[in-house]
């Protein structure tokens, strides 16, 4: 049976909606095959003349005509933004590129935004619907494992700065999500490894049952199974959802959802933004903080090495680059969770358990010095 | 008597405050002589080891340190951020500068943002505060009779797209606003007038009684009378606190503070930002705007000539650049109340009543003709 077939093989007519309660901004992610295309997909969003569908040059030409047909019956104007690829281009100059293209269509303070694409799209759509005109309505329509588990849910908008990764940014919830499973055959299979870095992280984090399910099923996820990856992707939504809808701003409880991104956003930094994918740096900062989590006497050492075989068998790194441990330090401490110079790690207490921790400097070097794949001089 | 004597002949142990509610995004704005200076000022901001203060180069040496001393014993580290003054910097690249100056800084995600200085500086830092790591906090402390009375209230931040003004942004509310009627003693002449501007606006949209008060007292203001100057500061600021906290993100309710706006916006970015200060676009905005209010049978003649009459006395321009017809309908189709290309005008039915109303291009074109000094071949 090939992928496409698995896909396929799934029931097209079953949709499920997760709610996502945040008072007057509240809103529902909603999860199917082909809902692309349904025109049940797009009903109650707030009414304009105009849209703009925001999508790149790779998964554009896949899947844009579909959403532009879609929409043609219901907006006077469907604009179309095409932008390059790649965490790389996730800053102000491709920000720019969407306010001039905006203004030049006159889009109005009721045009509607749609971010067809992945984690990037999201991000730079959502805060450029963010800020536009001080605020439009969007609507996530996620295209990569990635973005339909976590990125397009829960309201994080931004880009990158020289000096770190989503520096700038606002939290500006979406009207709604779109994660139509049948766009995940098209998916290369390097992103959905790194989509599944963020599939075993929500499970850490939150929930024990599910990273069991998890050792149980990797490999029907990496084979595209359309069950096994509706299952993943509609209990990651669960608890994104609730853990959300209680801190939408992210004091502490929301964090631990960023298990694994303070070393990982030091290994996208020090490599430069796009040289490796984010989930797969996600992976293993997910390792290091399992080993960090071990090194303080919170983790027992079988977890740790559950947690670093998942990863291993997701076909993610689990050894960071030899940056060296300075240059590691450095770039953590610019991390949006330090506060007055210390960096606070995500750490876990047990698989499904995480805290919000200090850790002396010298338990994260040796963590850095075992973590990765040399030191550099 | 000079004018230095005249504010200090003022109560200075006299604050007021005036409650914004907005739930748990209410603010109190102070206002009162001296207020840079008392320590109750700051009492109960967010806790945090960092601040930085967002200044211009003309009011930075005015009074900067002055918030600094106040700031060290709070803050363990005071950063200085100083932008060019101007609205032709309220743009991409001052946004920018600030971000890159927090960031070098090492600030965190508590650091408080002070924005010292007139409109622009409050529009930028506030748009740098909303956007810096997803969300600061933001203090505002105004410096200009326009920034008192109407910026700094209410949360709108932004800057300015060569296609338009103000269209990028956020609605984002500050944790307080500092109203130190002293420094209005350095502000020039002209600037205390462009603040005038939007003293008769909030009158005029919202309060017959306080637009006969402005009609008697406008000498006292404009030789800078210390008890004229608080009671129109306060009474603006009541008016936009209760406005603001019925409609935050501009229904039409808080949408008619723009009375004098379409056409004002239109003057200044057809002559270039900066050309006109914003409150002598809007002085002559609003006199075009009762125009047209009486061309279209809401406004009797009487009450266009009490408005171009106090207009003129605040020594603001009655009469718009000669940009032609034509440059202003292009220009006013952009603004951000405009939907799906109709203008909206905020226009008067009375003094002290304002409506939201689409007007036909003839009326428009013959209000431009009467208001304009002459018509660009």
């Amino acid at each position: 049976m090939t992928d496409t077939e698995r896909v396929a093989q799934d029931d097209a007519a079953q949709v499920a909606a997760v709610r996502v309660e945040l008072g007057d901004r509240s809103y529902s992610i909603m999860i199917g095959n082909g809902l692309l295309d349904a025109a049940d997909s797009y009903r109650g969003l707030p009414a304009a003349s105009h849209c703009a569908i925001v999508t790149n040059e790779m998964v554009g030409p896949l899947y844009v005509d579909r959403l532009a047909a879609a929409l043609t019956g219901l907006y006077r104007e469907v604009h179309l933004i095409v932008l390059p690829d790649g965490e790389a281009h996730k800053n102000f100059a491709t920000l720019q590129r969407i306010f001039d293209a905006l203004l030049s269509a006159h889009c109005d303070r009721s045009t509607t935004v749609f971010a067809l694409g992945g984690g990037v799209i999201g991000d730079l759509a959502g805060f450029a619907a963010a800020s536009y005109m001080r605020g439009v309505p969007f609507v996530q329509v996620p295209t990569t494992l990635l973005a339909q588990v976590d990125s397009s849910v829960g309201g994080k908008t931004g880009l990158n700065h020289p000096l770190g990764k989503n520096m700038i940014g606002a939290f500006y919830q979406p009207q709604r999500v779109l994660i139509d499973l049948g766009v995940l055959r098209t998916l290369p299979d390097r992103e959905l490894q790194a989509g599944i870095a963020e599939v075993i992280k929500t499970a850490l984090v939150a929930d024990a049952d599910f990273f069991a399910w998890l050792e149980i099923h990797l490999d029907a996820l990496l084979a595209r199974d359309a069950a096994a990856l509706r299952h993943a992707i509609g209990r990651c939504c669960e608890i994104k959802a609730a853990i959300v809808g209680q801190d939408e701003r992210e004091s502490d409880l929301r964090a631990v959802l960023n298990l694994g991104h303070t070393f990982g956003h030091a290994i996208e930094a020090g490599l430069g933004y796009g040289e490796w994918l984010h989930g797969e740096a996600v992976g293993c900062g997910m390792v290091m903080a399992a080993h960090l989590s071990s090194a303080m006497g919170l983790l027992d050492v079988d977890a740790v090495g559950r947690i670093e075989r998942v990863v291993a068998r997701a076909g993610l790194p689990v050894r960071g680059p030899a940056l060296g441990s300075d240059a590691y330090m450095a770039l953590m401490r610019r991390d949006k969770k330090a506060q007055g110079g210390e960096i606070r790690f995500v750490l876990l207490e047990s698989i499904g358990g995480a805290t919000l921790r200090a850790a002396p400097d010298e338990l994260v070097a040796a963590v850095l010095a075992t973590c990765t794949s040399g030191v550099r001089s």
